[in-house]
């Protein structure tokens, strides 16, 4: 028998927390497709007990899931109470975005940290939307037409105010990357789109010549959908990157 | 004066929990700018008092403040302990999927719940990957050229085991992202390569014919490693495209 001749490689142990080994449980049940969406977890006292750990542990792993948007909770005794695994991904109120933990929260946070420079997240979302009105023109249907059609309408309309202007604006790009069909795509992009809000309602406060940025964007929105509309992608997705980029521009100006 | 004639908006109180309030002012602290990276917080007993909230909400706040990859825990006394405002985004072990709330993670439990279809997260990768050559072919320097350069050669090394080969693909193409200069795309890439690993990880382990697999995907790896340095964006974002689609077929074989 020898002893090691100093090539292990052995690394500090790290020992996790009970709330992490709660919310790897969860997590390896999701992955071998016992838990499912729409099912309901069991109470806090009973997670507790089963799995051996205090209830404030059990409590914690509940709002590391709950901002990881896995689970949603609601008070109460009801029907609906309780721990529930969400059953669309991206469902909570996406404006809220300083309630917890969306994704484009947390883009929204990195960018402010400087760890991403406003630019790059406006490159990553050029991309997106380029890749969604492209695949958009290929595979959309009736109804999202239609909704896009009611939103530009109204996004002509002259007497718009900024404010539910903004609000249209932002529907109008969801619609759009909803309509592409690919729904890690639509969740990606309406992270990066709730990211940029921030900045671009920063912006967008001390902007002059209202009616005319209006008119402006309403026209590329029309242009936009009706390339879309005829199948069109690759001019779609041309001024579409040309949009995206003019309007950050513009919004800096 | 007259009662209101029924079109009030009124929905039911929502009240934030003591967390979510925590979370909410660390999170706007940041926006402001007044929590920088680097920056230590205040103890939890500290918090506790200047928030007027028990110390388990801290604690709450605080893991999910962790799971959002915001803030880093250490423990003990020494100058590293604490909770540390994080300094690089998606810096936590990204292979490390249960461990928490990578965005990798949860896009890897969406894909579980079937939230989302795995053949839209290779299309979303797809698209980030033929973005991120693109730009590695105009942006990359030599570093970047010289990592991608020894993984290739550490690929093609005809002796190589499918565990190791793995990794080095993962590193492959993370390499690839990291050149293209852009960190959210980077991030995002990340995120989706990892939540896909885990699905190629099950596929890979019922594979025949490892030496021809592995000379096949060695040889496109060069490939575009030779289209970046070159700079021919335009090929390599086809070849890489046609690369990640092949793979993912050959994987479901």
């Amino acid at each position: 028998m020898q002893e090691s001749s100093g090539e292990l490689q052995l690394s500090p142990v790290t020992r996790r927390r009970a709330y992490q080994e709660v919310v790897a449980q969860i997590q390896r049940e999701i992955l071998a497709g016992r838990l499912r969406s729409g099912d309901r977890l069991p109470g806090e006292r009973q997670l507790a007990e089963r799995l051996g750990v205090s209830r404030a542990s059990v409590r914690e792993a509940l709002r590391v899931l709950e901002a990881l948007d896995l689970v949603r909770s609601r008070t109460g005794t009801g029907p609906d109470s309780g721990s529930i695994i969400v059953q669309q991904a991206g469902g909570g109120p996406s404006r809220d975005l300083e309630a917890g933990g969306s994704l484009g929260g947390v883009l929204l946070m990195h960018t402010a940290l400087e760890h991403f420079a406003l630019e790059e997240m406006v490159e990553a979302r050029v991309a997106l939307e380029a890749l969604s009105v492209r695949r958009a023109a290929t595979e959309t249907t009736a109804d999202h037409l239609e909704v896009l059609e009611d939103l530009v309408v109204a996004m002509e309309a002259p007497g718009v105010d900024p404010e539910p202007f903004m609000r249209l604006d932002t529907d109008y790009h969801l619609a759009l990357a909803g309509a592409c069909g690919n729904r890690v795509v639509a969740y990606v992009m309406r992270s990066l789109r709730s990211a940029i809000d921030h900045w671009m309602h920063r912006m967008f406060e001390h902007n002059e010549n209202w009616s005319e940025l209006r008119a402006e964007v309403a026209a590329e929105h029309r242009s936009i959908l009706e390339l879309v509309r005829v199948g069109d992608g690759d001019t779609a997705a041309y001024e579409v990157e040309a949009h995206v980029r003019k309007a950050h521009e513009r919004l800096k100006a």
